[in-house]
């Protein structure tokens, strides 16, 4: 017989942003809203864009070193502070300015996640592997339902993906070796970097993740392990039961 | 109005062995199987009492600075080997070594922790801050049933309790002052530490922990913010509904 993933795996963690949740939808709905509420004219699909257009350059930072260990809602909040500035919206609160920024924490999943999740979690350790910061992961969770056995990623590891440790760490924090650890990811690059370290390999394609006009991860590139467009696309190729 | 606990408290954190599971009978009752089925004529419950009493001074070498940090798992396993040694038992093989220093993993909690934690989930965030290690805490709460939202402790915090960085380091993973942190514990050194950093405090009897003759923590020691002998008594005084 032929060694399957599932016939070593241990554990399955997962990117966030994207593939667990739909930010870019969850953004607009939410910004639109806060926008509507105090009369102000902003394409807020733009913002949101814009606002994610930054998320790589500021963890670029913290990666190469110039600057020390940051976590994430640091930078989202810096990184909205100049968009603010630049669409012309002046004069927020404090506490205005904190409830946009942590409309992070309240990004609605993908319909299949819950059910996926619950499937997986019968069988593996499930879990998060993001770059989001555990404060943040762990209020998006309880809000949304995400039954993670445990929150993992960037800031317990203190390195951002795509850096080898942040898998690396991962699996050590779980006493596991790498090759036990399944990254479940919609995105193609964050599969080879965590591929590179030993890792299984799931896609999910999230077709609108960056809306109608998505052009990236499209397609898996590579020949991932599993290859699906929902979580319970994963928990069937995982032997997973059905609920 | 007074204040009370739960108006400023966002997240409640539990000491684990000896508050949320009984690691003493768990141990007694998975040695006692072990040995039975070898033929070994072993005081398992001595054994039980001499491995924990090698944790304090194991973890004291790291906290000292005297060793680089080290995982409790690895911690145990020394203490193991020194006992199977002391104690006679000879010839075991890798995997039964193993299987006997994860009994760690598989400890039973008491009988009101899953319905205490279940409704203390629904209204605040609930996680470990344990000196046991991320894999040790996962696997245990997958196999007890335990729902923690969030997952911490002595390795996030890269720092054994009662050092005030492994409570301040928790409170910070989870975005939060101190002072809007609890931690819940059958230990009265535990709490001291906790609250000299700003933590409220819980204290939950445990009356046999260390078994029929246990000397400490029988009594509060201080006048802790909730005092109570079960996990639902914690609900009940911080405002929780009954499931």
């Amino acid at each position: 017989m032929p060694t399957t993933p599932k016939d070593k795996v241990k554990a399955l963690v997962f990117d966030v942003f994207g593939t667990v949740v739909d930010w870019r939808g969850s953004l607009i709905r939410e910004l639109t809203s806060f926008g509507r509420g105090r009369g102000l004219e902003v394409d807020w699909a733009r913002f949101a864009d814009d606002w994610r257009a930054l998320y790589q350059p500021a963890m670029e930072e913290v990666r190469s070193g110039r600057r020390p260990w940051t976590i994430l809602d640091v930078l989202h909040r810096e990184s909205l502070l100049k968009l603010l500035d630049r669409h012309g919206i002046k004069g927020l609160q404090e506490h205005e300015i904190e409830h946009l920024n942590t409309v992070w924490h309240r990004l609605d999943p993908w319909p299949d996640v819950v059910e996926g999740l619950l499937r997986l979690k019968s069988r593996y350790i499930i879990g998060t592997l993001s770059n989001g910061n555990v404060g943040l992961l762990t209020r998006m969770a309880k809000r949304a339902g995400l039954p993670w056995d445990v929150v993992l990623g960037a800031e317990p590891a203190r390195a951002y993906k795509p850096l080898p440790e942040s898998y690396q760490r991962t699996a050590a924090l779980l006493n596991l070796q790498t090759d036990e650890m399944m990254l479940v990811a919609a995105h193609n690059g964050d599969l080879r970097a965590a591929a590179s370290t030993g890792f299984r390999t799931a896609f999910v394609l999230r077709r609108y993740e960056y809306g109608p006009d998505q052009k990236i991860d499209t397609v898996a590139e590579d020949p991932w392990d599993v290859v699906t467009d929902s979580f319970t696309g994963v928990a069937d190729a995982m032997g997973c039961a059905r609920l």
